[in-house]
């Protein structure tokens, strides 16, 4: 039985059980979509965001697609994880010294992480073109914009939950300017979260699979004593579209430059009118988990650049899948 | 209070009011799609069209896109702007001495306007390639095409409803000849209808927002005493589709090419599942727009390239709205 | 009143009447899809397939996408044509010697036909690039991979269920390497079905209307006295995606490669959320019929590349239907 | 025998004779090309310009393409029509009345002609896209920019050298915002050179020829007693780029949109190092013609974006060869 | 040393020494391009050609490339193999019962074989696509077409010039309907040339190397008591265009299907400025090949799209070239 | 004037005078190119390479394409800095403990540069796709790859001569997974060459201009009393293919992420046969410099990706120059 380590642990994690005679590894909230469209008087649609308990509630930054159709971060609070209210002013990031920052064109797919007592925002922002952006905040209120790690183009960051040998950890998806129809997931390290390096290549698309042009990072890396449990997204394009999926793999616990295992299938795929229909038809985006007790996960996903979704597994269902259906060792 | 001037004011508008709550600018018919596929024996989606009241009913011309699979121009008839019927034989155009015209490959989305006592189609036409007609009928039932007011290739035509200074004015948006991935609205003079000049840009696309690509015109301009109000669409492309919304902006009322209020805000997006699927997914595209009493307004609009819809709101609601969001004096 | 002739009559054929008003000569099982997602341990999604009566039962292989997002054959049964059952185990052809072959790519898209006594398979293989491959079996256990018939790119064959003036023939569907824009119906001979030649054209894909872009052939041809009645797809481009509808057309009896009749309209287009959604978007695409008593046809099609459907005509009106929209009578 | 009607005969007129044996219906100058690269210290390369007899002089309007990489005109000179001066500050242009104009982003290949006593230019401007514009001067020092006679995206205007029938005529080549691989000729009028309409196709590109993917206006029209003679480009694209080659049509004296002869053949077509390489290779573009006694003609063209050259012919040469290699008699 | 075997040995052919020093495999004659542009009064250029010894001088069939742009066929005649002069009326074709055929569209790159006492053309024809067709003729006068061996898209056909265990046996590279970016070499045998089949891959195109995108076949293969000596050409695509070079292998005398020895080198790339530059730069195409005595090989290739040239070498510095550089082995 | 400082003064630079009259800031040799094609048995052509002077002579990295078409790195030697000799062997690298790590798929365009006594080679190599990779030598025997600075895509690093506030600095230009039609130029800094961040955009393409697409770092920055020179290329998108450019802007001396001139003109473009025509016509591609006494510069650059030439100039020309034609003051 895998357990998780140095989570925080969720007592009311939302929560249903997996329905008799279902075989897959990871299942829906019957509400879902948990948070629809016309949000606010800002924000049309919200998805592919991230939260974390902080006191009696959870906060988190959401990406919101607004009016004009830009998408910016917004600061969001819910009581039970399952209903979201969403400021309607941006966040304004502030640089080292707290001086304003001027706005950038675009920022999106915002992950959470609680790093050392303060929290950290990894997001997609406008430097050149886009690129990772980290900032870090106490508050919730004040968030202060780090160096950028990478060169541009680079998106889907996500940092580790605490320092590995004495360094911090990040995923990243290099791509192009553009929707990229390529992307792999490299790994890199720093002393400072100023300057990275080694990096290192961990996983690559695979021709003609659900992941054939691109995978990418997802939710903040969970760990377990089995190892890093690393929730991506895969893409593969068909005549017609781009389709995405989640799937997983098991990094080394002392190294995540060494994969484990890496799951050949998918763990979920666009199936629901909410997931196969909207902005992006077709897309199912992890990049949250709630972690509860007895490795109860709740996994929450943007579905079709529309909506925030739910669903449900638990760490020894998935470790299991992912080694049932490892491809390295093929 | 903006007011509406000039305009044919219906009695029997459809209408229904907008919900409690709903905070915005325009709100969807419940019944939506008022004309669904397999419209009759020839014609299987009718959609992108324009009509008017003409002795006690409806007539207009509808773009009918047959069980070929290519688009022509059928006459279509409502008692109740609700329930349309649609004849199986498609237009076929005479020229100004009344001699048939060979019918043209394709043509599409027609918008039509009471002016100096006839009525006007503005379509898009076969003549090279895609450009603008201009047709005139007395009757419904004798079509005579008019010169080409442009070269190709040209989209998108709305003829003001009247001559302002003497001339013609009509809208258009130039474009490539395939499926642009461009598209801005220019106005144009003539004082004769056959001879066109002093071509005018007044909106451009708007990168990364909801007309990221293309702005084009929609329906016939509606005269208000605080200017003339243009719905508009606008195109953007995200890494699966292009998505079509409905926008709007208010023009000076004697000088056209002066505008006064540009919405940066969308007013209707896909959303409901006979938007977001169908034919060509993600399109909202207003062509046709009816004026009741007291500012109400019964907008039609075409639903991915498959069904009639119709939503409603009321001139001052859009022209507060529109000054609300107005993004040329940010 | 065409009659069928040469075909296996299914006695328990799936059946619906067609409703009252319906004037189109094609019409939907009301309890589509009939073999919906998740399908079994392996296979997420399986259609385009292709079955017969064998034994006391409904027996064929079928296009199974798996939860790796790739796509091979599988074996699948049922006893009411309805309801099936596929293997989990995917298919592992032998050479004419009996050999164990090495697994391909992928396989997708299987017609199967009863020719000879014996069971062919015809389906999308990849030879270096994809091409048509035909394979044999008399048990559904044990399947043959023939040679080649042609060099790759090539999908979409259907072998003819019997010998016509001594040779086999087959319709195949030329194409490029990667999801072609263009697609024409060839048809070849062959005395032995090892060399193939005497190709000729039988149609070709129509500027703009429902096959602008591609149109190939489906189900196996099914012979009546008045012709080959042959089941095609075709392939329209519009500004946001492919749309696959279905076609027919009839063939000489003695001579399949003079086309008698080409149906200029489709006779199924997408519509439904079953077909207008899923992985491809807006795909009908029909790969089996089975034909009953008085010429009642059941018409199984793959839709949105996730579900197998079952429609329903007759000869008798489908016959009708092409002679009345014959395109090259024109 | 043609005869040039209405034409400014050059009396110094460039001149080499057709070398013995040449079979070919244009020769080039032994000595092309005649303006190299490095003009002066704006300009590097001059091309794809106009010039007409001035005073005692030549003087003209140059494309000159700037050590920045960006093209704007520039005002030439020459004694001889074989040595030219530029300027080295770009045309600033006013407006009707006199005051300056702000300079647009770019403009290129100007042609220049004498009607009714002034000099009109006529280029692609910058008018949110590239379109032509038409300018004005007396003098060649003060530069008058007239309305825009077509929405973008339009190139490749030729005014004719009279009114014909009271109107003013125009050649003009409609294409999208970018290197359109399209491209037909089209003829328009207007009375005030205002207001423009009348647009008629009159000569399409023609597949896997060279002139496959666009054929467009080049120099302004020639009069002779036998019609219009108008030199063309044709564009093809070959597995490798784009070929650049000249043609050559005639037009009805009295309704130039009757085509009365299209040559078939393309009248040059890069064969030289200085026409098959430098900025863009494979470019032979004529955009002026002086006449000479006896029907001679130096005809002026651009090659490869890099340089101004020379060629010879007869207008009883071109005329045979455009009625032997007629394509509209076929 | 390997020696030409069943070849028609030319006594006069062409030679000129490998240069003291020069240590690559391929030399060219140093008086290239032997034919020049402006061929004839049809003809503005001829290349990619085959001709053979025939009485007491060569015969072949060029393509030419005509003033209209198009290339079609034509009958070629030499004393002495470098001076030709060509038809000015293409080959027109004949059905089996000697009846015309209609001229198809194009007709380009023709290879010509003696094979059992008859001459076989074997060339890119235009049959709904580009595919390969086979002619033959006896006197280069009448050319009957034979069936089309292949579905198209297909390119580069050449036979061998006897039949190998009793069946006839070519070369091909299939493609898509344009300038495929793919292509890969195949062979495929039939006994009666109607009849085509057991198609095997004989060489894929390699990554980033001179073939990266493509390989195809190129002369008639000669035979040697080594093996088959297949003259190929590759081509790769840069940043800027694509680049064809000319390459080789050796094949199984018995059985041609089996590779002894590819070259990873290239044998000849464009360097000189009648290879890179003209119409399609960068082009080295072998399509012809001359045996004289002592191994002794006159290659003749097209350069450019443009000209006809000659290069040298012997069968021995070939095949010790091929061994020497063998990508098998690696 | 500007003086050169902490440079290598090279004592027997080649050398020629600006020639009367050219009023170019850059002049090319007039013997150019000093290396020609088939350099020797395995290099087929050198270009965009880097060398330093090395005891009594010159020596390098040299990038060499091969007979294979793939592009390695070898070891280059000259006496004079005109005429080279490379190996026949390319560069096989080792890690930090002196192991031998396997050959990556291919490494170009590389710079080289002494820094705190040791060469480090900067260069594009394999990393999963292009990246620039750093190696070091003392010998250029036994070369060492550090750690790659960046995730790819990324080319044309150079590293600048000596740390800078303690830090060492390198150029980059971020690219995608192919030619990309966008690049710009960043600086970041490492304070032990294996951790890099602080990444500071310092120019970008400048549409429509000769950088309109792709602006990227060159030779090794040259350090002055007025700032770092640093010449650079730029690519602009012509109808037919790309040009490369040279050009040039100065860095602050202290901190170079302040750019103080960047220069608007090119300094030399394509225009000699040996520029315009080759492998990958139109490009000029400077990636070395060699410092004289009183500031003379011998140029080193690729082009056409064929050969490597020379031209000239002088620090004072070149950063008089830059001032006169800065766009930052614009």
């Amino acid at each position: 039985m895998a357990k998780v380590v140095n989570a925080q642990i969720v007592k009311n994690l939302p929560w249903e059980d997996r329905k008799e005679g279902d075989f897959l590894p990871v299942w829906r909230y019957s509400k879902n979509p948990i948070i629809k469209r016309n949000v606010n008087r800002t924000v049309e649609r919200t998805f592919n965001s991230g939260f974390v308990p902080f006191g009696d509630e959870f906060v988190g930054v959401f990406r919101g697609d607004t009016y004009t159709g830009i998408y910016k971060l917004f600061v969001g609070r819910s009581k039970d994880a399952l209903n979201f209210t969403l400021e309607e002013e941006p966040i304004h990031f502030v640089d080292k010294n707290g001086n304003p920052l001027p706005d950038t064109r675009f920022s999106y797919d915002p992950r959470v992480v609680l790093l050392e007592g303060s929290y950290y925002i990894i997001f997609a922002d406008y430097f050149a073109d886009v690129t990772i952006c980290i900032a870090k905040t106490d508050d919730f209120k004040t968030f202060t914009k780090l160096e950028y790690p990478f060169l541009p183009n680079c998106r889907n960051g996500a940092l580790f939950p605490r320092k590995i040998n004495g360094k911090y950890m990040i995923l990243a998806r290099p791509s192009d300017n553009a929707s990229s129809l390529f992307g792999n997931i490299f790994i890199s390290e720093s002393y400072d979260m100023e300057y990275w390096g080694h990096h290192r290549l961990i996983a690559r698309n695979n021709w003609a699979n659900w992941n054939g042009v691109k995978c990418g990072g997802g939710p903040i890396p969970i760990e377990t004593d089995e190892g890093w449990l690393v929730f991506t997204h895969g893409v593969l394009f068909n005549c017609n579209n781009l389709v995405y999926s989640m799937g997983a793999m098991l990094l080394d616990r002392d190294d995540p430059t060494k994969v484990l295992y890496n799951c050949e299938n998918f763990l979920l795929t666009p199936q629901e009118l909410y997931e196969t229909t909207g902005h992006t038809p077709n897309v199912v985006f992890p990049t949250n988990v709630l972690v509860g007790e007895n490795g109860k996960l709740a996994i929450y996903y943007g579905s079709a650049d529309c909506y925030t979704c739910l669903a449900f597994s638990t760490v020894d269902i998935i470790i299991d899948y992912i080694k049932e259906h490892d491809c390295l060792s093929k």
